[in-house]
């Protein structure tokens, strides 16, 4: 990192916030994202006397910065005198995001301040649930009539660039409003300037979202094409805004955060882990594990119901945790790679069949292994210790058997979960290594004694 | 999908492949990353047919196309009369990306044929760890001298821009080559064309990457500084090649694939999970499993130490599953936190004792929640069936305080362990839910029967 040399300077950002002069010299030199990482380490009343006594330029950057936390926050110390300028020169997504994260008083403190036309905007934006393409997207882009020329272009993306999310990707619109094309700038460049724009590059049809597509859909689309933005189009095709790259990256972080948090079994956290206070951690985390814990008391009942057979055979209670635990393991490395298949859009949900087949034949053999290794174990302790008793053969057997079993079960268990949460509607993700477990363990006890009471039926029971 | 009408066109894209003007006019309406799609359905040799028969220009655009698998496969099919001037006409970060997946036959047939200048820029690439900035770089990025005006630089970019990976971002070099400012389209585009280049936007010190930066690091500076691209430096600051953010995401979606997996206790695949060859998906999950139970046969070890306890309260094995899974959850949640705010960079080494303290307070929390239950759970069946004996009391207050131990030992273990593999040099994802799981049964064993003889000593046992 260039400017670790900077992070020790909050307070001196503080102590300057009072002489103007200095402070616009000082934040001159270092970047916006980092100067957001100082006044992430400020209570909010000092970050919002910081922002009041730096040119209004930088102020505007700094909340265009999703680097900055807080900004609802900080945007509540603020005067309307200023919040109103800085919520105007904002840009269209970030200003819809802060006002997702105000209250409703100050929603009603600053609405009336606004002009009508971004009063609109907004309005227009905060319909869209916020992990939606029309949720994350900008009203800023560039657009030009399709029949202009090269030339006309490009004088007026110097006109009006600045104002723009973007000017690399210049919407072409018909007299309608509707989408024609997406020409780039890089495409611009260089071609005879009294050209029309429409005989310039790619003539495919664009790539576009619609508004409730989901953002790691709109993350993938970006992705797989290598655009820099992508045009969000009403039914109509009339563009609506556009989602650029950036935006996207930030959401793919944050969906990925979500998921494996999810994976790991418990709610999405939302914030970073540091900065989550601990009550809130206990209720992310404790509903869960009290979930798990109710499932995982099956169980008991389980046992209970096999408490003559342990009783009777008390050898058999000693691999309990051993053969349960490869079920859960074997289902949680099954539930990771088909949650993971799905997120990046690899595994639909018309491929369960084929998932089936294939985690059949990984779960019989990956059983198998392990049965082997099970079984040698213990020949190799009785011939060592003579601990098994003269069934040994017997127990081994059990213990062979019963790891196939279980091991099948946890890799088809582990690898369908994530598919009937899907297609219950449920996020697929939820189907947690813990999650698995928790089911497979229950089922991993029966299936053991299932096979002890076949197997040694006569002998030990 | 707006091209889900295509999907089912291999075989037609392979009929055609001997017709190259049919063959043109279909590719034509079809995007470079769906066409490769369709190329993934075909076999290697297939592919290298259709290849051939195409325009020239598509099949260099099809080749800088991540989506597009195989690719050298593909190339093993291709005579060198096409595969040269491919190679040569490729850029410069997937022409390194497809050398790196040849074998080193293939390597010997192809590198004499191209020409010295690309020979060397290729070998240049091919020194960097491919999962670093220096390996996934271009070498392809616009750079002018400092003293330029706006409008030479403008100029430069019309004529060179088609064979750059980015026009967007333009390298201002001093005479020894070294990078002194980094200048957008965007802000050259408006200004006076005669004015120095260096009078142009933003004058703070350039974002760079060391050659040897992890690329995760390197997607965290793209996504925290909004960049479209980084210049990679070497210690002389002179400019080695740039990352671009398309680049990034890639690169992002690869590496979190990789710790997902990792996170569910197996070796990363590296290829798409309905691509992967049956015994290598068996190798990948295989060696983690057998590992882990190998790790999990402790357990049948403790449990033994401990048969006699059993023999005398059988009741004492019907509690051992709810128990040990309870510290695995806990610590599978731990972990899980802990992993994935390391590999966004919100948790740093550093911080072990914070999150240390946190995670006490959590972990007894929960541990007392937890209790709470199964206590609860204890005195209900009691109460409804007398099935814990005349001492249901102490056996709720064993199995009550062992989950407080076993839940708190599972956070602080599963919080620690991936502290402890990143300051061994290992990847902190490796310390997955299973690992974790594993880890924690065995000591949840001994934890509940030392708590068991203690209280219930000269009762039970």
């Amino acid at each position: 990192m260039p400017l670790s040399n900077v992070t020790e300077t909050p307070e001196l950002l503080y102590l300057l916030a009072g002489d103007p002069a200095i402070l616009a010299e000082v934040t001159a030199s270092i970047r916006n994202a980092d100067l957001a990482d100082l006044l992430n380490e400020l209570p909010p009343a000092a970050a919002a006397k910081v922002v009041a006594g730096m040119p209004f330029d930088l102020a505007v950057q700094l909340f265009d910065e999703p680097e900055l936390e807080r900004r609802h926050e900080i945007f509540a110390h603020l005067d309307e005198a200023i919040a109103s300028p800085l919520l105007e020169a904002m840009s269209a997504d970030q200003r819809t995001e802060l006002f997702r994260a105000m209250n409703e008083e100050e929603r009603a403190r600053l609405l009336p301040t606004l002009e009508p036309e971004t009063r609109h905007a907004l309005g227009m934006l905060l319909r869209y649930p916020p992990d939606t393409a029309g949720g994350i997207m900008t009203t800023e882009f560039v657009s030009v009539p399709a029949s202009w020329t090269v030339g006309q272009t490009l004088r007026h993306i110097s006109e009006v660039g600045r104002t723009k999310e973007t000017v690399y990707a210049i919407y072409l619109l018909d007299g309608a409003e509707r989408l024609v094309r997406v020409v780039s700038l890089r495409e611009l460049m260089g071609v005879d300037r009294d050209q029309p724009v429409l005989h310039v590059g790619d003539r495919r049809r664009p790539v576009t979202a619609d508004p409730l597509m989901d953002r790691e859909q709109v993350a993938r689309l970006i992705s797989k094409y290598n655009l820099l933005a992508v045009p969000v189009v009403d039914t109509d095709h009339r563009v609506l805004g556009i989602v650029t790259v950036d935006d996207v990256i930030d959401a793919l972080v944050e969906e990925t955060t979500e998921d494996i948090q999810k994976f790991g079994g418990m709610e999405a956290l939302e914030q970073p882990y540091l900065d989550v206070g601990f009550f809130q951690m206990l209720r992310k985390r404790g509903g869960w594990l009290s979930a798990l814990f109710l499932g995982e008391m099956l169980t008991a009942t389980a046992m209970g119901f096999f408490q003559d057979n342990i009783e009777r055979a008390v050898v058999l209670a000693v691999f309990i945790p051993l053969i349960i635990s490869s079920g859960g393991n074997s289902g949680s490395q099954a539930s990771t790679l088909v949650i993971r298949a799905m997120a990046v859009g690899e595994v639909h949900l018309a491929d369960w069949w084929r998932v089936v087949r294939r985690e059949f034949a990984s779960g019989l053999a990956l059983g198998a292994l392990l049965g082997a290794i099970g079984l040698a174990r213990i020949l190799i302790w009785q011939a060592i210790g003579n601990v098994y008793g003269d069934h040994y053969w017997l127990v081994g057997a059990t213990v062979a058997l019963s790891l196939i079993g279980v091991v099948l079960f946890g890799t088809i268990a582990g690898s369908m979960l994530p598919f009937a949460l899907r297609r219950l509607g449920f996020d697929p993700a939820s189907a947690s290594a813990p999650f698995v477990a928790t089911v497979v363990d229950v089922t991993g006890i029966v299936i053991y004694f299932t096979v002890a009471s076949i197997i040694l039926r006569g002998t030990l029971l």
